[in-house]
């Protein structure tokens, strides 16, 4: 029994937020001193840093909940399954459906749960539940339903990251320019067919690293809210994710009985271009061998960083070929790997 | 290989809120009109049908990923373990860290990672996240630390439940004197002793139940406030539990090859004294067979409802003793069961 994607599908939201429309926004420093530079700069520095130029955002009615719905019911179809089919639905996220303006995050109940009943699913065996891991909450999620059919409890497993980032970004943050909303989703399967999930790795980094990204104050120090946004410490970020992804990645590989060579396609969380390009070079560097061209396809330039969703959402658009000079072919050996909040990482090598 | 519960911790809050406390709140129906009793009048009604006296509060200072560490400390003492040892934490809960007097709900990073932070645990091959799945979020906890243990991926996991619902409950209405706060661990291992889970059962039902527990405005309709509150619609639960929660746990204990006679205790989700009554009557006349004495302890006249917290919370107290005229034998079956949010239920029958 081998255990295989079998149908794939995305939300990407409509609503395009360019670099520009942050030109008159207000930044300042943690501190709440004023940055010494015009927006222009600082948007330009940003988009060196990061390679993103534009992002997008839900529209105002529209929920994570309801993102994770529109992937998953593409995901279906792509699979030509009957959803009652379905054994498990597991939905990462880490902020739940926060409304529109407004600032609690609403899990009663489980996005999973929701996202259940927008499918009309009516089997009670089809168990829906949510996992939050930071941005690797899809990647372990995938892992997960991979134990359950591996222990005999599922054959098919529904798996989404969704997120709504611009809802809880704080808007004096220069980081906020980072975050996007959107949502990917999977079905994984038991399969006579060749191939998989070939080997996995997770690791959680707590000791030093549990408040890396957290959930804090406004920049703007004069404002008198108790409201808290999604902080980072990129600096810390950056580095820890150079030193542990890479190794990560090499342990997943090597206990995957694959060879560097066999790599075809890398499909790393989209965080930070200039971060994933690091890894990149640091990951073939541990084997001594060149980056091969194309090898790392990126959707941050245009989709930003949407935390759970970029992964399945990057798969879905390769797979489909909706992203330039990249495709997938029957028995390609690929990489998924992910960092985020807690910290965690994780990888899975996955054959075609 | 069976797997076994090795050791358990709780931590239940020192704060009493006693029934009388309530008899100077305003309470509203939830079309925002005023309920036709004096508060002495429906109190004494809450506490017929409820059995609950008093309840137990965190201290300001302290949130939900708090209760959770101290719970979990005891249980690692309880199963002597070195917790550089555990595979797996999973944190069952469903609103996060809500501050005292705050209305956000931080789960950046998740309580898991909190935990781990806390316990000093350095082993990054130590997995921790949240599982959100209503009240038998704990129970699902042990479903998939089973699940992991039987797929190889682990040896030994800490499952948590912790909750500090009265941060998220609506003052206006009756159903704030439910809830209560709390936090239970267990060490889950593979073992060669004799025993361990026999068999377990879930089932989420959304289909029209989905949003029975849901996240509403407060009964006070004056208000202009946008903040939200952990709503519920008893009747409907009450209900939807004495239909589903028996079959659920018949199913689970027909699956274990147990017999009905074998059943020394049954530990369920401490929601509702009269809805429980009720449950185990049912349970028992699918059998057609007699409720023993003692066979269902409780803990809600003292402790209330805290969601993912009674049954590890119960079963601490009754392993170490510590509940009036209950005790656990080597070698006794008992049934964990749970139902709640989303709408979730499940089922463990367990050999001690």
């Amino acid at each position: 029994m081998n255990i295989k994607i079998t149908g794939t599908g995305s939300y990407i939201p409509s609503q395009i937020e360019k670099n520009e429309n942050f030109h008159n926004h207000t930044f300042l420093n943690s501190d709440g001193t004023a940055i010494e530079a015009p927006n222009e700069v600082i948007v330009e520095k940003f988009k060196a840093i990061t390679g993103i130029a534009e992002r997008r955002y839900a529209k105002p009615h529209l929920n994570s909940s309801d993102l994770a719905f529109f992937a998953a019911e593409k995901a279906i179809d792509d699979a030509k399954i009957d959803p009652e089919t379905i054994d498990y639905i597991i939905v990462a996220h880490n902020f739940g459906d926060v409304k529109h303006d407004t600032v609690q995050s609403d899990m009663l109940p489980s996005l999973a749960a929701r996202v259940k009943h927008s499918l009309r699913i009516k089997n009670p065996k089809c168990v829906a539940y949510d996992i939050l891991f930071g941005c690797p909450g899809w990647v372990e999620g995938i892992i997960q339903a991979n134990a359950f059919i591996k222990a005999g409890m599922a054959k098919r497993c529904l798996v989404i990251g969704s997120e709504t980032l611009s809802r809880v970004v704080d808007h004096y943050d220069r980081d906020a320019m980072i975050f996007s909303d959107g949502a990917g989703a999977t079905i994984l399967e038991a399969t006579e067919d060749n191939g998989g999930i070939l080997a996995h790795e997770t690791a959680s980094f707590t000791y030093d690293e549990a408040y890396f990204l957290h959930f804090g104050k406004s920049n703007n120090t004069k404002l008198a809210s108790e409201t808290r946004y999604m902080k980072m410490e990129g600096r810390k970020i950056y580095e820890f994710a150079l030193k542990e992804v890479p190794t990560a990645m090499k342990t997943c590989l090597d206990n995957s009985g694959m060879d560097i060579k066999d790599v075809k396609k890398i499909f790393i969380h989209q965080a930070n271009e200039k971060m994933d390009e690091a890894i990149l070079k640091r990951f073939y560097r541990l084997y001594r061998a060149d980056i091969p061209e194309q090898v790392m396809p990126m959707s941050i330039q245009k989709l930003g960083n949407s935390s759970v969703a970029t992964i399945p959402t990057l798969y879905d658009l390769v797979k489909n070929n909706q992203l330039e000079n990249h495709s997938l072919n029957k028995g390609d050996v690929i990489i998924f790997a992910s960092v985020g909040a807690g910290m965690h990482i994780n990888a899975i090598v996955y054959k075609v």
